[in-house]
């Protein structure tokens, strides 16, 4: 596998981390994952934009222009022969003597980026999963993609241990999100998911869920949903980049409608589809 | 410099981390700091049982014991010829392909431990320093001393952009600690600071200084105080490994007490001195 390092193509085996990164240190840093679709990135400026909103949320300053990471992603692409997949993109604030502040301006902040090949949930996507419930530790900037995911690791093995796909995030009953999944619940028609505030990561394939929702006339509010409330949803389904969307159904012991994938998440699966069907025709 | 990583003593220049080390993908591991002074440690036992207890907090198998980590950390000292200064400590869940789950059981926790010299704050010892309050951002588990630390660095930038010495982290105007300190203040006599519950992190010299005014007969209360309520208090004073025990003169623009380092503050920094005097007097 070729790897990016600070702009530089190299072995996988040939690149390493600095002993003090701040990456790992204080999980100074902010990332990105973006799906590859028979060769080409799925939503890539929205990525891109995003890991530019976290950077700037953390004051951490990118070591180079949004332009020129682009360019270099492709190449890395490119270079590996990456067909189906995604590419993993890391920013730290650099490597120094450990101290809690910033460091100083000869400092330059580390990148990274490399291809990964997550298994596609085809049989979850298929026939649903089963969430187990936490209650939301993480802290109140969860809307930055950054490098501390502690509480996301501990919730996603907790509920794995628990036989279940994936964990569903919740602060006092009052649900947020998944571990690494945007949560959504459908009621008479009508897609409900957290709002995008400081709770919640707005994940790519949420924006673009809102956006196929708006285009097709299926109502979408951004509304907090009660755990409580579960038992009266007609179906559910959680979305991100790695597993775009997967029927949910069932939450700890309550099954979710039927029990079986509903209809209207059907539908957006294979509008989901069609999207990236369509930016591929456009890019081409 | 001599580095320890995984046992093996290394110079500094040849000891790197793996790419997909998970204390930088998700600050998926824990750590400390310990004080050296004139070539022995302190509170090295209770630093070490916090470490432990930290990773049983986050399910991480230390990947050596204690005992085996005492010797080691002793042979660092040795040969770096530490004589004042500090050790840190870290281990993380391992490197392995980035996935939110804990790796199987193939994958080993990585270690490291390599001296720091951070500057002693001596003037600020004797004359003060002041805070800057901001809002505690961080998780819901903040007794464990995880690489999860962004919060943290970003209220310390805060205040030291605002000519502040440390940030002063409240919840609602409850105050918890400080970005890498634990805060007091001072009453009628009394020593009040926040519990040791998941709030905050149960800092090895706040532990002493507790021991200190139980065996002074020094009222020790933990309890929540609010930010509110520091115009009342006499004194105040903030305490970690690195800085022992510093004075607090202003709170934002709030004056604490008469301004200037209070008699019950310099009595503990006394106190404090004798500690470590009496430590290295038993081990030797």
């Amino acid at each position: 596998m070729i790897i990016l390092q600070n702009g530089v193509f190299k072995e996988r085996e040939e690149a390493y981390l600095d002993l003090d990164d701040r990456g790992c240190q204080f999980g100074d840093g902010v990332y990105e994952v973006v799906g590859v679709y028979e060769g080409a990135f799925f939503t890539l400026d929205e990525h891109l934009e995003r890991l530019e909103r976290s950077s700037r949320e953390i004051r951490l300053v990118l070591p180079l222009s949004i332009e020129e990471l682009k360019q270099s992603l492709s190449e890395l692409a490119e270079k590996n022969g990456l067909e189906n997949g995604s590419v993993y993109i890391q920013v730290t604030r650099g490597a120094c003597a450990r101290n809690h502040a910033f460091p100083d301006s000869s400092v330059r902040a580390e990148w990274l980026a490399y291809p990964m090949n997550p298994r596609k949930p085809s049989l979850e996507q298929l026939h649903g999963v089963g969430l187990k419930t936490s209650e939301d530790m993480r802290w109140l900037r969860c809307d930055i993609k950054s490098l501390n995911l502690l509480g996301n690791v501990m919730a996603k093995q907790e509920a794995l241990e628990n036989g279940c796909y994936e964990a569903l995030l919740h602060r006092n009953g009052m649900i947020t999100e998944g571990a690494s999944t945007n949560f959504y619940v459908i009621k008479d028609g009508a897609v409900y998911t957290h709002p995008a505030n400081n709770l919640i990561l707005n994940g790519i394939t949420r924006m673009k869920i809102k956006e196929i929702c708006n285009n097709e006339n299926i109502p979408f509010y951004e509304q907090p949903f009660q755990l409580g409330n579960l038992k009266e949803a007609d179906e559910a389904f959680i979305t991100s980049t790695t597993i775009e969307i997967v029927p949910v159904k069932l939450v700890d012991h309550q099954i979710i409608g039927s029990g079986v994938p509903g209809s209207l998440t059907r539908k957006l699966q294979e509008l989901f589809k069609q999207e990236i069907q369509k930016e591929k025709s456009v890019h081409k």
